[in-house]
C-alpha cells in the first residue's frame, strides 16, 4: 500500500494524546488534517506534514475518518457542533474519557446527523501510540470498526472491537480503570512510609513491579471465581485479609504515614465477613460491591 | 553438590506456604525436619521424604538452619518458646508478616538466645514458590544471608538481602504490599459493574493485565518524582485526576455498584490540589500521604 493509498484521517483536539495519534497516521502515511481550538497546538504537526484546518467545519469535510480526542464527551459535541451538517457519511471515532451515559447520547446525536459512530478509549499513556502491543478498545457500530480497523491499528496493534453498543467501551473504561488510582495510592504510601525511614521510593520499585505481576496473574482466577459464583476454593481468603488490616494502624504508628484513605476496604472486608464470606476467596468482595440493583 | 552436601534445615508451620517452602527444600534435596502444632499437615510431607519432628524442640535441634512460616511474630515466639535454648547458634529465618516493631522485637528474642537472626518475605502465593524468579526479601544479618543466600534460593531464584536492620523486610512488605487491596478492590468493582450489564469478569482480565503492566511501567518515573521531590515535569497531573472523579457517582448511577470506598481517595485529590499540586505529577499525593512527624 503506498501512501495515496491510505485512508485521509482528521485529527480534533491536539492535546498530548490528540498530537499522539495525528503523529502516528502522519507516520504511517495517512494524509492527515488536524484542527485544536487554541491553533497553536498544530504548528509542530503541520511540521510534519499535517494539514491545519482552521475551522472544524473544514477539518470535518477534509477527511471520510474523523477522530477526535477532547477532553469529555460534552467537550467533543461542542466542538463538533458547527461541522454537525458536515458529518453525515463519515466515521466519527472518539477518543475521550467518559460514562457510559455519556457515550450514548454522543452516539444518538451521531446518529441524528448521520455519522456512523465509534466510541473507543486509549489503554495507555501518549508515548506509547503507535506501538504493536498498545491496546485500544472501541464500541459501536460494527461495520465502521471493519471498515476502518486497519487505519485504526496504525495507533495501537492491540485494536479490539467490544461490540455495537456504543457506551461498552465507556463501561470497560470504568471498570477496568477502577484499578489505577486505588492501586497508585497504595504505591504513593509506600513510598512515604520507605521516606520515613530515610529510604528512597526507586528501591521498591522493583518490588512493586513484581507484585503487580503478581496480581495480574491472580485476576484469571479472581475472575473465574466471579463468574461462578463459587468463592470456595480460596487461595486467600476474606479472613487473610481482615488479619491484615491492622497493619495500616501499625504502619501508621511506624512511620507517620496517613492511612486513613484505606479504612473502607477495611470495611468492606468485615461486611464481606458479616455477609458469610470469612473463609471464601477475597474476591467474593465483588458481592459486596455489587448493588442491590444489579444483583435483582 | 550431592544431597548429602545440602544444608539440613527445619520448617517449622505447614500452612499452605510453610508446607511449600518444606516442599521446596525436599525437592531439592536438603535434609528437611517439618513441625506443625497440629500433627497431621506434616503427613503428605513426611510422604515425601521430610522427618516429622514431634516436638519443636527435636525439630529445632535437627538442623543448623530453621525457618518458621507461621502467622504472625507472636505465633513464632509462642511456638518457639518450648526450644528457646536450643536456637544459640542456629540460623532463624523467620517468614510471616507482621509490623516492623514485631521484627525488632523478635530479632531481640533471637539475639537474647543466641540465634542469628533474618526476617523474611515471600513476595508470592504458594504456588510459586521455588520457582527462578519468585522473589523473598530478608533483612538482619548480612554474615547469615551470606552463609545462607545458596540454600534459601532453594526458595525462588530471586532472593534479595534488604540491609542490617532486621525490620527492613517489614517495612518493605507494608510498603510494597499497600497496593494489593486497593488494586483487587478496583478489579472487583470493575467486575460487579461488568455483571450489572450483563457481562462476564473474565472479559475484563486481558484488558486489566495491560493495565497493570503499564501501571508497572509508570512506577519508575513516580519514584523518580517522589525522590527528587520535583512533581512539575507531570505526564498525569492532580487535575486530571480530580476531573476523573466524578466518573465514581456516574458508575454507580449507571450499574448500582457502591463506590463510596474510593471517595476518600478523590478526598486526597483535593487535598493535593488545596496544598498547590494541582498542575503536578499525581505521584504529589505521596506529599499528602506523609505525615507530619515524617516530613519533621
Amino acid at each position: 500500500m503506498t501512501a495515496a493509498d491510505r485512508t485521509p484521517v482528521t485529527v480534533l483536539g491536539l492535546g498530548a494524546m490528540g498530537s499522539a495519534l495525528a503523529e502516528a497516521f502522519l507516520a504511517a502515511g495517512h494524509p492527515t488534517t488536524v484542527w485544536n481550538r487554541t491553533p497553536g497546538r498544530a504548528a509542530p504537526l503541520a511540521a510534519k506534514g499535517a494539514r491545519h484546518a482552521p475551522t472544524v467545519r473544514e477539518a470535518v469535510a477534509a477527511a471520510p475518518l474523523v477522530v477526535t480526542c477532547l477532553t469529555t464527551f460534552e467537550d467533543t459535541r461542542r466542538a463538533l457542533e458547527p461541522a454537525a451538517h458536515d458529518l453525515a457519511g463519515r466515521a466519527l471515532v472518539t477518543l475521550n474519557s467518559g460514562s457510559p451515559a455519556g457515550a450514548r447520547a454522543m452516539a444518538a446525536w451521531a446518529a441524528g446527523n448521520g455519522a456512523r459512530f465509534l466510541a473507543g478509549a486509549v489503554k495507555n499513556v501518549p508515548s506509547a501510540v503507535g506501538a504493536p502491543d498498545t491496546l485500544l478498545y472501541y464500541s459501536g457500530d460494527r461495520t465502521v470498526f471493519d471498515a476502518h480497523a486497519a487505519d485504526l491499528r496504525v495507533l495501537g496493534g492491540d485494536t479490539v472491537h467490544l461490540g455495537d453498543e456504543a457506551d461498552l467501551a465507556a463501561l470497560y473504561e470504568m471498570a477496568v480503570g477502577a484499578m489505577l488510582l486505588p492501586a497508585l495510592t497504595g504505591f504513593f504510601q509506600g513510598a512515604a512510609a520507605l521516606q520515613a525511614r530515610g529510604l528512597q521510593a526507586r528501591t521498591m520499585v522493583r518490588f512493586a513491579g513484581k507484585w503487580l505481576d503478581m496480581i495480574s496473574a491472580l485476576l484469571p482466577v479472581y475472575a473465574a471465581e466471579i463468574d461462578s459464583g463459587d468463592y470456595t476454593d480460596a487461595a486467600s481468603t476474606v479472613d487473610l485479609f481482615r488479619a491484615g488490616a491492622a497493619h495500616d494502624a501499625e504502619l501508621t504508628a511506624e512511620t507517620g504515614v496517613d492511612t486513613a484513605w484505606a479504612a473502607p476496604l477495611n470495611d468492606l472486608l468485615e461486611r464481606a465477613a458479616a455477609a458469610g464470606h470469612g473463609g471464601h476467596s477475597v474476591s467474593a468482595l465483588t458481592e459486596v460491591l455489587r448493588g442491590p440493583r444489579a444483583a435483582a
